[in-house]
């Protein structure tokens, strides 16, 4: 059994944005000599998520409609208040971001058999930027034999 | 430490349809000798998810009529202007699905101890059909010793 | 490899109140020899999900807001009619609170690297009760080396 970490470093671009990381991930899995047991991905910030779906360009503008429905910018958060919270001088605007981030993933496993991502015909693994722009990480852990 | 890979197959109805898999995932963990470890289930499709909660049937109808009130079938979306992405004839109209499948889970990990799935009293695996009918598949992992 | 499985039990309060369970995980983590794996979180009710995000107070009252605003407790859902269904005298009315778990996450894994939670630094692990008050247990699954 082995348990393997690698972090993926982002520079993401500003306001929502997705990106396609399934390759990153292939690639550290490739490097690995695990043949059978999965993959965790991990998105490491409270303004940024995961979603496995299908990179269609298209599709991901409608995702990003659709979050800005659910939580639009716009509406009014206490989170948002910074003159009533202790916070730095670049304190960002973005409870909205902090709600898509709940609505979708922090962690998703993947299993991995025959030393490949055992993903379905259309899935891609998403990282979303809900409050670019930012360098950001994300963990990626190999465990299996 | 055991990793046995399983697929669930499923025919689903026509629309949103849940279907409950706990008992199929308790034959595969069953027809194991894994006692302490864990149960990877894992959606392979785009517009299917999976959910953990109770089997009450009114309360599945319900969780159709908020998924419908989230992302409406009727609303426009750019992933349904099939005349402008290079699709095969039979591509469905379904950015809703999709929408949905994101809300919902691609991924859960469920505990097991003793040889036995540690749910709580009420929870049952639901695989969510979100655009059906189709056939599909279900990727079970159970991992252990 | 070892796996170690332990229980958190937590008292909640009326309706929708959110608890920080970092600290309980991280005792249960350093109380094991595990330096490098994998903590699996495990919400075992059906009214009951996790987040990870920023533990901010403001924030936390948005997330209330926002689940509302999601799934209102006003509406009318078929899971509330009681009359229809087969249940105890102490049944409570609470589709909402299932709709919200669903949006939510049940189950989390989080990466251990040298001994500790590889969580952002502003990630918290959020236990949200939906139907308070009760009495709830939270799985925590130590995986690794």
């Amino acid at each position: 059994m082995q348990i393997i970490n690698k972090i993926i470093q982002l520079q993401t671009d500003p306001g929502i944005n997705i990106h396609k990381v399934t390759s990153y991930i292939e690639k550290i899995l490739t490097a690995t000599s695990i043949k059978n047991g999965q993959v965790l991905v991990f998105s490491r910030h409270t303004t940024t998520a995961l979603a496995i779906n299908e990179n269609e360009e298209r599709l991901l503008e409608d995702v990003k409609v659709y979050l800005r429905k659910l939580a639009p910018e716009t509406d009014k958060y206490l989170h948002n208040d910074l003159h009533l919270r202790d916070v730095p001088p670049d304190e960002p605007i973005n409870a909205h971001s902090h709600l898509m981030a709940m609505t979708l993933s922090t962690s998703e496993v993947i299993p991995v058999v025959d030393g490949k991502l055992a993903l379905g015909t259309y899935q891609s693994v998403l990282f979303f930027e809900l409050d670019g722009p930012r360098q950001r990480t994300l963990f990626i852990q190999v465990c299996g034999e």
